[in-house]
């Protein structure tokens, strides 16, 4: 049952997005739009379980899954993408130019309705896009080259991923007249505790599973977590190997190396408490307050393996 | 002496914009923004003479600057261009991967500081962004073939070019208290004359002089309002041959004859005498309530070579 209202709630903003991309009057727009993959809509959730389901609230999970999809569409063409979801990246159908114009085109829609709402909420989510579009530059120059550091990581992490969904609870809360730093705060564990899940899931899982090449992450450059902590963990003769191989395309030999080393050194594991621990306060935060359907999601994402 | 206290004027925004992007924290960033020519900063200036001298004013000022030179990054990404205003573009000297993001940064940071201003200011500027960046979509689906859409066209040229400008000028006009549609619509004819001036001259001047290859809009297929005026004026073998030049490189004798036809059909001159009345009627407005600075720009764009 409450699956099925959870159903009908996102099918609101899915159609308040169309809506909003309607309202632009330009048909070729509409069609791209509708090639976009929809996702879990993770933020949108968040909107309707914190603001409830009312008008404004669709409208904010609306505006902010479009700004979410604006973003994937330029990470998509800045790393050379050609997979998002398992199905092909619209950088890859329509090429990196309509990739770029559409992400534009859905960015600034969203930023021109977020101005109808409380500055103070329109202030906490475009603060939030800029950290945002810094992380996306900070995870590329990290790229360059092989690093050890786990600070200038968890802060890209940060920015690059947490800091939307942060807000995102933020925002909602203030729509609803709720403690902003709470849900604050169970936004900012959940979005680095998502994304380290993600690096462990992209070394552990099959790339049948994760709909792109597993390891891919390292293949381009960036030294995740789990990697980090396996190069804190290996001798010094595993470091060198480990950094010969960063940044290259990996052979089945390598593969099966780093994936052993992952778990004989208890990289994964270590990334997983660190991922779980955030997990978990975030799971408090919300029995806390006697939002149990918000600390489940907080309880299923650290779980997944998907 | 009107001169050193524009200049005076400006340097703030400058010094301004450098402030938002020192707030970001990021040297990788800040190195990267020097880089970025200054250009005329037209939308700044006019932000200046519309709302007066003051912080508020200097601030919008530069925060539509920066939106303005993300714009500018985004485009040269999907038009390929190497060179902007002489000098080699990010895009080439960094990739176009570095000018998306760099891109991304100044929207996003433009538009969080966009939320403390009044909504309807913001509202107004979010909302011509919107329009830009569908006029931008436009441009690159309008150039895929020859066309002679001179509505089609014109509408382009609005949402890419004259929307922000016109915002520009009707969110100054409310920060100062004055009567936003006057300065609207200036801002709307000061926009749409700009870009056709900017059309005619890309066929009338050298490269040395643009700082990029001459008749470059029509090699990379776009039909601007000069073209779609000779298309019209030509006989049947005139339009035939203009076709097959349409969107590719073109040769010496090409050329010689597309400048020699723009001129002995009248078509530049059409052209010209379409941006000088909507430049006119700029002047007229602003003429009318007392803005002589803002009546000579108008005149200014219209006449210039450059």
């Amino acid at each position: 049952m409450r699956k099925e209202n959870d159903r009908i709630m996102l099918e609101r903003v899915e159609s308040q997005m169309r809506n909003y991309i309607d309202e632009l009057s330009n048909r070729d727009i509409s069609k791209l739009f509708e090639k976009l993959p929809h996702g879990k809509r993770l933020r949108a959730k968040l909107v309707l379980k914190i603001a409830g389901m009312n008008e404004e609230a669709v409208r904010l999970a609306a505006i902010i899954e479009m700004i979410h999809a604006a973003s994937l569409l330029h990470d998509d063409v800045i790393d050379d993408a050609m997979m998002r979801r398992g199905v092909a990246s619209l950088n890859a159908t329509e090429g990196s130019k309509q990739a770029v114009m559409m992400g534009d085109i859905l960015y600034s829609k969203g930023f021109e309705e977020l101005t109808s709402f409380n500055p103070l909420i329109a202030s906490r989510v475009a603060s939030a896009v800029t950290q945002l579009s810094i992380g996306e530059m900070s995870d590329v120059w990290l790229s360059k080259k092989f690093h050890s550091d786990e600070n200038a990581y968890m802060q890209m992490v940060y920015q690059k991923t947490a800091a939307l969904i942060e807000a995102t609870a933020a925002a909602a809360a203030m729509l609803a007249g709720k403690e902003e730093h709470i849900y604050a705060l169970y936004g900012r564990n959940l979005g680095v505790a998502f994304q380290i899940v993600d690096d462990i899931l992209d070394i552990t899982q099959s790339s049948e599973r994760l709909g792109k090449p597993s390891m891919h992450d390292f293949e381009e450059g960036k030294t995740t977590l789990p990697y980090i902590y396996l190069y804190e963990l290996l001798d010094e003769e595993g470091r060198a190997r480990l950094k010969t191989l960063h940044g290259k395309k990996l052979d089945y030999e390598a593969r099966e190396w780093i994936r052993t080393m992952m778990v004989e050194t208890g990289a994964v594991q270590k990334a997983f408490m660190y991922a779980k621990e955030l997990g978990d306060e975030a799971v408090a935060l919300m029995r806390g307050v006697g939002e149990n359907s918000l600390a489940d999601i907080a309880a299923a994402m650290i779980e997944r393996d998907f």
